[in-house]
């Protein structure tokens, strides 16, 4: 038996990969741990079966045994620990790979998602114009920082690590908003995220299910 | 030699236990470990000196002989790595407990900062009046379906843990919304939590820092 986990029945993103069930899968692909897929519609999402998995009434989610989990960092983190490639073995490299876990979801994702979501639901608004500069200024002091940080190396903290598998997917969200070709070493940085082969692998999967090439339930 | 973390030297809250110092304070009583406190400026925070512990430029950051973390969650899960009361012992347990502290960073709070950030910035934005209840809205469907989750359960996964320890601190910014008010079974939760003596030691301590009775480094 392998894992399942759970994805959009159509990706809103049609296939682009912004999906957060993308973090899961690639994180699957580094470590060699085949998985299943369980589509679900929209409508499902909010019903009491798949809401005692989530109960936030989103994807993805987890179910390996009698273990299920939610929040795409925790099942990250869980596989993480549990095989080889994903944290560094000494474990003061493993607590700092686990703290740019967090500082991707809880630094720099929310002002990039108040970004994206206002580009897609407040462009009519009569304000938008007005507020669309000030969310761009507060993304780019944070990417402004990441790219500080970063300096030279390829990676977030040594050996590519789930720190930049998730601050990856996260700085993906801004593919559309322009705003990363402004940090040419952080859209390097994506782009070898991207090149590797854990990446494409969960890609061609999650966009197979947008072009229908998917079947339901992959291993 | 204890641990030191780092803590606003001014608090923008006048003490009321909204910064990120006091989740690492709170977990850091909850565990007994005894701990220093490095109060930093505004302008010290944006220094190479502080940086280099946080990339970012906030805090807190915590540092304990070579290892220096930054991120609240971060840090908190380190500590309930290491010692025991913030995390089941079982594997399975242990997972789900982690996963409530990602939903707590990951799903509650942008919503939640969203919302109290406007009501600070924006109060005076010609759209303050139209876009806040849109805010509201958004942070009235994930208390909804955190008090269905919760039903009669005083935690998110059996005993307390660095779940509830997360939720609790995330919540608690909400306490000038209003919006607690409208679920007393969550404002139960943050009251259970915030009636922890380890909460009370750390409420106390940070607060300490604005009266003026705190010494700069603390046991």
């Amino acid at each position: 038996m392998h894992p399942t986990i759970t994805a959009f029945e159509r990706s809103p993103d049609r296939g682009r990969g912004q999906a957060r069930d993308m973090r899961v899968r690639w994180a699957l692909e580094e470590v060699g741990q085949p998985y299943d897929v369980r589509l679900v519609s929209f409508e499902a999402m909010k019903q009491p079966a798949h809401r005692a998995l989530h109960p936030f009434g989103q994807i993805p989610t987890y179910e390996d045994g009698d273990l299920a989990l939610f929040e795409s960092g925790a099942i990250v983190l869980h596989l993480a620990e549990r095989h080889d490639g994903l944290l560094p073995k000494d474990s003061n490299g493993r607590a700092r790979a686990i703290a740019w876990m967090f500082a991707a979801l809880s630094t720099m994702e929310p002002p990039i998602v108040e970004l994206t979501m206002a580009m897609l639901v407040e462009r009519d608004k009569s304000w938008y114009a007005e507020r669309l500069p000030l969310l761009q200024d507060r993304v780019r002091i944070r990417l402004g920082e990441l790219s500080r940080r970063l300096g030279k190396a390829d990676w977030l903290a040594g050996a590519f690590s789930a720190g930049d598998l998730m601050m990856v997917t996260v700085l993906r969200r801004l593919n559309t908003s322009g705003l990363l070709d402004e940090y040419p070493d952080i859209a390097a940085y994506v782009a070898r995220g991207e090149a590797r082969p854990a990446f494409r692998r969960a890609f061609d999967a999650q966009l197979a299910v947008f072009t229908g090439a998917a079947r339901s339930s992959q291993s």
